[in-house]
């Protein structure tokens, strides 16, 4: 079962509708360079069938995905030389999500280069942790 | 089988000898609230297996691990009223690994929260592009 949508592009680059530089392929999961690379070697990884986001992959596919990203990461370790990797997948515009199908980032890092891939924190507060620990609890 | 090594902060939490605020536990994967958080309600999915990073995870672990992060997701959503999340895993003290146990973080999102996880990135040349093609299926 492949199950595609017309007006996503990444569904078009899985029907060989939109090219792209394929680096990886199986039944379930695609890889190719992200043409706007973060890094040197930055790929994208999404599953075959289209999927918004992370939350509505049956269980099967997310497996099959997350394997590719595995094997994603440590191609680029050893093909790129890199130091290391972020894995790094966004839901929702709100998270800036640009395109509307599940996709990994696996993006490349080498010691020095000065990416910051994350946000600013602070020390949270106990009322705040106990909170956030009771509404999460409440939904799992 | 618990895999778990004694000077690993994570490996503490999941024996019960640091404290934590737990949201999750199965069999495989133990999920609790990031005290640095970059977010409201900012969770740490992590294996109860020590491995350092994805690479080292077997396969059967990684689904389970991953459909863990799924779950949490899943609940910050509804629990916080987040409008996305982002899903980081960092890789190698390069790529802004801390805590040398493979840990993803879920990070909830809120519309206009003015929070950027992402570097910089620019259109690649054409040149670069199949270079970084070629090296890497040439490890797939």
């Amino acid at each position: 079962m492949n199950l595609q949508i017309d007006d996503c592009i990444f569904c078009k680059i899985i029907g060989g509708k939109l090219s792209s530089k394929k680096i990886y392929e199986d039944d379930y999961s695609l890889a190719f360079l992200d043409i706007y690379p973060t890094s040197k070697g930055h790929c994208l990884v999404i599953p075959k069938n289209h999927y918004a986001t992370i939350l509505e992959i049956p269980e099967f596919e997310l497996a099959k995905l997350i394997r590719s990203v595995q094997k994603i990461g440590a191609a680029s370790m050893k093909a790129l030389r890199a130091d290391g990797f972020n894995v790094l997948q966004n839901n929702k515009p709100a998270a800036g999500q640009v395109v509307n199908h599940l996709h990994f980032h696996i993006i490349p890092r080498f010691s020095g280069d000065g990416l910051k891939i994350s946000a600013a924190s602070r020390k949270a507060e106990e009322h705040e942790l106990a909170e956030w620990e009771s509404a999460l609890k409440g939904h799992l």
